[in-house]
């Protein structure tokens, strides 16, 4: 059964009730908006997590230390990360807490401080504190998205028609966009752009569903690139992403920060770019609790189906504005013994650069598949290995399969390409995302000039 | 203390005695010898280890099976991996097996079987039992190979001069070779073209060391320059590679197999192309015992260092002939707890795309260098992480050094590339090897078509 999720048009982290936000320039970034301010309402609670890198950047230990303070607000810039920044950059990153608590009239404990952008240098405090000067925060958004039109529902439902408990937003779904013009200077996407490094689109999405009879909004805005690649510990974040949630859920710390990592390991943590883990890497999900929806261990399920709806979508829009990409690949791992195994396979397959320069090579080069799975470091029988490139069999039960190479080209010539493996082992199933491999990876990597 | 290692020009496999080889044309590859047989004689000894890869190819099933038998014959050939190709390609590295056995004369459990191209399609047997027809086997070659001159040999202790045991070659060594002209033609040569597929160049080489009075000689040959990555585990073979190692020594199995684990553990096993691991990965050492010197535990450890000189050798031979290499990248992590450690956070660095394209690009972004030493996975304090690109030092002790650009840009001008890092942690080191990340990577990967 499908679970009837509601996509909001063009709407973002302030889609949710009891959220206020801003973004100015401080010119950081050669151009646009490079810093931004989120507060919650007072009754809010806060989840975290950052990036497992043995090298953090300043404002994630700093963050880190204030989660415990149960923070609402954020302040991000982008262009610098003000990491390997030594003691100076510490001090830099509580002081951004510090002038944003000021502009906010809250306490710097419950400032959490995210940077994005060049390792090494310095952050240019005074341009900071200028820019929040100009920042000017929203009005509390009224919760009155749009939302779709009555004759559209018929569509919406058939595209969440599945066996699994929530289908994620097609790519080509254009079934909101279609009756409106898109609202470029919409508060939401201005503040997704203003941390923005190397993205070349915004990405940001808001849903809802109702709960228990009231309507829950959740909104999402991530940026990231490039630097973009988990590791196999589940329940931690890794990627050179930035993710902040929202929503009006009302849900205790705990249960939040559970919800979250649930969420993260399920989206942000099977997103990869180029296997490198960033040493900035945070997600917080702020929850205010306007929409008057409680939610408990009773009816967690429904809320993490939503939460991991808007993070699945956020993971795909990452993927495919990876640096250079062209495609977005989907890895589904099913047949595996536990779910540990299926997501060490499907990464494996979406960080190995001999599968993804095939595929951007339109080459159906299935055995460059089979030796990424293969070497996950995953215990599994070959025999009972079978997968396909799209809706083409290449490999059934240990023996290649006859297929006819031109349909197996023609799948490659579309910007979405599946590659699905069974392990024949068991229940256990897990999905990835990556990207192609292209020469503009590597332009813009040797050619971005320190 | 350097031991002094004399490097034997232009030689290979049958340098040391006791060994005949010989290489023919199957037609499997478009053009050049694409089938090698190597024999020992009957006194000698194997070691050998394989890909870990759970897809493992047919021959590396079957020699696994063979090495109970103290094999003494390899029969290798290009062009075609013999890889997922079900029961039938079991039976055609089967076939392989006893085809070179019927030509040597000796049992086919003596013999192990090593296939490198392309996965998923069947080997055409009749051309390689074709092949076979045609092969000539060398003489036996007597140990006579061209050494240094005498006047050559305080260049060659300069060279040497090193408080490790024992120092690589240099890559700009060229004390033997100017005193002849190469001999493109040679025995040695032509075996180790017969197992190249994408590779450029041959690698081959050979060195001898004086052990208990006798003269011992060590030979090798490696093909490998895509689908390289090595993974955490010690002393388990991970690289699309095969590499033959030959030596005169007497050698009981036991020690032969445990000197060619830590071998290949700080060589083969410590160079990186792209991260992804073949299912063919194979590495042999066959021991003839021809010498007349003995290697026990107790004068095992000098042995230990001219294999692994030439194993090293070898390792970054593959590194600079990686697919659109433009560098050699030499990664040492010192200061760390344990061997393991600096082995993981070597290998993190030599595995990051970032790190790779920066040096492509010749972008002293060092920011990238901390990024993948924090991402390895090993516990450390970035407060006393210190690290240089060449000789320029760039982060010491948690803090960024001021350094000079255009020095930085000068040092990644040069065809060798030295990283450096120091954890501060404690007496543990570790070296890897790598390449650049070019257009080229992509290009040769992307247009290769099944």
């Amino acid at each position: 059964m499908s679970i009837p999720i509601q996509w909001l048009e063009n709407r973002g982290i302030t889609a949710p009730q009891g959220f206020q936000a801003g973004a100015a320039r401080a010119a950081i970034k050669s151009e646009g908006d490079d810093l931004a301010l989120l507060l919650a309402n007072t009754g809010s609670s806060a989840a975290a997590v950052f990036t497992t890198n043995q090298v953090k950047a300043a404002p994630v230990l700093i963050s880190a230390a204030h989660l415990s303070a149960n923070p609402r607000a954020i302040i991000v810039n982008a262009g610098n990360a003000n990491c390997c920044t030594g003691t100076r950059g510490l001090e830099n990153a509580r002081q951004m807490a510090v002038l944003a608590a000021q502009k906010l009239d809250i306490s710097p404990e419950q400032v959490l401080v995210c940077s994005t952008g060049i390792i090494g240098h310095q952050l240019p405090m005074e341009k900071i504190e200028n820019a929040l000067q100009s920042l000017k925060m929203s009005g509390e958004i009224e919760a009155e998205p749009a939302i779709l039109e009555a004759g559209d529902e018929g569509a919406l439902a058939e595209a969440f028609e599945s066996d699994d408990l929530i289908s994620p937003r097609s790519e080509n779904d254009e079934i909101a966009s279609e009756h409106e013009t898109p609202k470029v200077e919409h508060l939401d996407e201005s503040i997704a752009r203003a941390f923005m490094t190397t993205d070349t689109v915004p990405k940001f999405c808001a849903a809802q569903l109702e709960i228990g009879g009231k309507t829950v909004t959740v909104g999402g805005q991530a940026k990231g690139v490039g630097m973009i690649g988990p590791n196999m510990a589940p329940l931690t974040l890794h990627a050179t992403m930035l993710a902040f949630l929202t929503t009006d859920a009302q849900i205790e710390r705990g249960l939040l920060q559970k919800l979250l990592e649930r969420a993260v390991a399920r989206s942000f943590n099977s997103v990869t770019v180029d296997g490198d883990m960033s040493t900035n890497d945070t997600a917080i999900l702020l929850a205010s609790g306007e929409s008057g929806a409680t939610i408990s261990d009773q009816n967690a399920g429904v809320f993490s189906a939503l939460l991991e709806a808007v993070c699945i979508e956020l993971s795909k829009k990452i993927a495919r504005d990876g640096e250079g990409a062209t495609k977005l690949i989907e890895i589904e791992v099913k047949g595996a013994r536990r779910e540990a195994d299926a997501q060490k396979i499907a990464l494996s397959i979406a960080n190995s650069p001999l599968v993804k320069t095939a595929i951007f090579g339109k080459d159906p080069n299935w055995g460059r598949i089979a030796m990424a799975a293969g070497k996950a470091g995953v215990a599994f029988d070959a025999q009972y290995l079978s997968f396909s490139l799209g809706e083409i069999e290449m490999f059934r039960a240990g023996e290649p399969v006859d297929f006819d190479l031109k349909s197996a080209e023609a799948a490659l010539e579309k910007e979405n390409v599946t590659i699905s493996l069974d392990l024949g082992d068991g229940s256990a199933k897990w999905t990835a995302w990556t990207c192609d491999f292209s020469y503009d990876y590597v332009k813009i990597n040797a050619e971005y000039h320190t």
